[in-house]
């Protein structure tokens, strides 16, 4: 894009000035790379690329701040481009207002979003807006739809995919029309969701497959769910996927952090911290799998997991505005629309709450007890020395700890 | 620093404009939170903090690359210090020139390094300049140095961390002289190498650990190595890891990738790539782990794992530098110095290498059988597009295939 580069020319020169070779980390050029889509040239470029790009901005206004936040989008684009440069993919600005006709005939409808079109689809990435996130999601888009499963130690890698939404097939072989349903089934939800496949007999029975069965894994099950009335169609696999998108536990992704966070349920998450590297957030994690897996029939509970160490740069954000330590695990109530929130107490990191515990403080959120607006006078005499201005003198409801016996399995 | 916000105020306005809250990445906000040091703010800066990060640089030249390059550091850690400014951390720029002598008393020796002081400890970081990585640097240094395991589902945690150096230590207490000494020693480590303890008798059993034994794992090995002569003073401690610390298999991490790429052996290394969610990236793991074991006592071997996903900006380049095709496994021998390098052939992603073939191939390149030079003239008849200038005729060794008999165990 013309102008860019007069601004920061070299803002992504990054920092590789080191006697040795093999770790250089890529720096912007200059190049522009990006251009502005015109009905003109959308039609040229579509044939020349297998991929494109498409960020679909509202018109550039005379705002400063605005001014700026578009450029540094730009900036990032154009690093992408550079970076998959010799990948052949096409990368473009939309312009909602200059170029509404087209925009509509795309199907764009969020300016401020990114569009991939691959085919005859059309992909939205709803994720953190970062080179590294967007190259890496880029590049999990260009992969075969399907991995295949070939051995006993690539079934291993399968089952050890836990923390997300995964399907696998067992087929005849590459040429079975049940298999080719299953691909283009695949690519509806590529690279959210990952589909494998096997034509190995001793695959399939390492996992239990009959032939031309797709199994279902919800995040952190143990057992799959054998999707009903072997052999799909496409469209029979794309409609169960998309009936039982919404896991009870699920982690918060860079890549689509956006849409899941727009998934709330009644305007709330209930969002749980833990470091899965860390002792005291693993040994969390496996109590809210727990919960998950004896209360995976209830569709109003969905868990949001994030994990700090996917997001270093929101720690800080989240620790002031949640008013929480983030050093140590937490579960609490999130209002989507205000960011207000309460939190369980957990008082000392060696002393977690048990599975029972966290279903009766989860019992209490989803009806209502506890809720993040009775909660915004401390109902605990911790003396934190926050500079928390919305301390006013609400009633205390103190719904944390009492009440709470009418779910004594 | 002056002058850095006016160049580029809001470059770092990130992308908040949404309806929801709970997900603002920070935006830097063009305030000056990063000063320069002279010899006199440093006493009274590192009074007020506890936890210093100095950026050690060359003098700005009048070069325009340079400048921007520089500017650009600054901006990083400006962002990090506007996201980290509740945690009490000092942030300077000390000017190799100007402050010689200051640096030569702090110790600094090499110009573009960020050095953090922590009470009378120096930890240099050489690892990749990026706001988020270096959030997590620090964020990781001001926790405890030693985490303690209470229960069995901590020890699962403990367990799963196998891709890095970690030592566990049985002690009476928290008052037990031998697991201060142990903590003082984690300190000489941190964040690099993990430190872990317990307390508990049925912990220590799980683990095979007597009172105040303290096991080395080296990662990928099933067997912790335990430190000789028990109870152990620091210095014991601290020069027992550091005599241990270049593992046969490690993994490149990003925070502290130029550490371990600088660290060579005779100038090159066998560096493998597999992604390790992808079932034959994950299978070529498991592959490289066997050799590993195998080969755990030879000294002159230490391969560097190299995981994609970690580094997506990288992906294009070294595909690139090396002329290979990331979306499979890899592995090859890289001389540092001018990245040359000579890859294995792996036909096809479903027939891996087995563990036999990769220790031949090993036994190969550290003979000299298999070197960078020797390969520049492709030998196989692979009928790329590349356009590859230095491909002039040497003599065609062949060196990939022949002559692997001699070590058929």
């Amino acid at each position: 894009m013309k102008g860019v580069h007069l601004f920061v020319v070299g803002v992504y020169l990054l920092f590789s000035c080191r006697a040795e070779e093999g770790l250089n980390f890529p720096t912007y050029d200059g190049k522009d790379r990006v251009v502005s889509l015109t009905e003109k040239n959308f039609k040229q470029i579509s044939k020349k690329y297998d991929l494109l790009c498409l960020y679909y901005h509202e018109p550039v206004s005379s705002d400063k701040v605005a001014q700026k936040q578009f450029q540094m989008k730009e900036i990032v684009l154009e690093l992408v481009a550079q970076v998959l440069e010799h990948k052949d993919i096409g990368f473009m600005m939309v312009d909602a207002k200059k170029e509404a006709k087209l925009a509509k005939k795309l199907g764009f409808d969020e300016e401020g979003s990114l569009y991939i079109l691959k085919g005859d689809r059309t992909i939205e990435f709803d994720g953190e807006f970062a080179a590294d996130v967007l190259v890496e999601f880029i590049l999990d888009l260009i992969e075969d739809p399907v991995e295949v499963i070939n051995n006993k130690l690539e079934v291993q890698a399968f089952e050890r995919i836990e923390d997300q939404i995964k399907l696998i097939g067992f087929f005849k072989s590459e040429d079975s029309e049940y298999y080719k349903a299953f691909e283009e089934a695949a690519e509806h939800f590529q690279p959210y969701i990952k589909f494998f496949a096997t034509f190995d007999k001793s695959v399939a029975k390492k996992l239990s497959l009959k032939m031309n069965e797709v199994d279902f894994y919800e995040p952190f099950m143990d057992e799959p769910i054998p999707i009903p009335d072997k052999p799909h169609t496409e469209e029979e696999l794309v409609e169960f996927v998309k009936e039982h998108q919404r896991p009870t536990l699920r982690r918060l992704r860079p890549e689509d952090m956006f849409e899941t966070w727009e998934d709330d349920l009644n305007g709330i998450h209930i969002v749980a911290f833990a470091e899965r590297s860390d002792p005291d957030g693993y040994e969390f994690l496996e109590i809210l799998k727990q919960v998950a897996r004896d209360n995976t029939d209830n569709p109003d509970l969905s868990i949001v997991w994030i994990d700090p160490d996917d997001f270093p740069l929101l720690v800080a954000y989240w620790e002031k505005t949640f008013k929480i330590d983030l050093f140590k695990p937490q579960i609490g109530v999130v209002n989507v629309t205000d960011a207000d929130s309460v939190w369980m107490e957990i008082s000392d990191d060696d002393d977690l709450p048990t599975a029972e515990e966290l279903e009766d403080w989860i019992e209490d959120v989803l009806s209502g007890k506890i809720n993040t607006e009775d909660d915004d006078n401390d109902d605990d005499d911790d003396d934190d020395d926050n500079d928390d201005n919305d301390d006013n003198s609400d009633e205390d409801n103190d719904s944390d700890d009492d009440d709470d016996d009418d779910d004594d399995e």
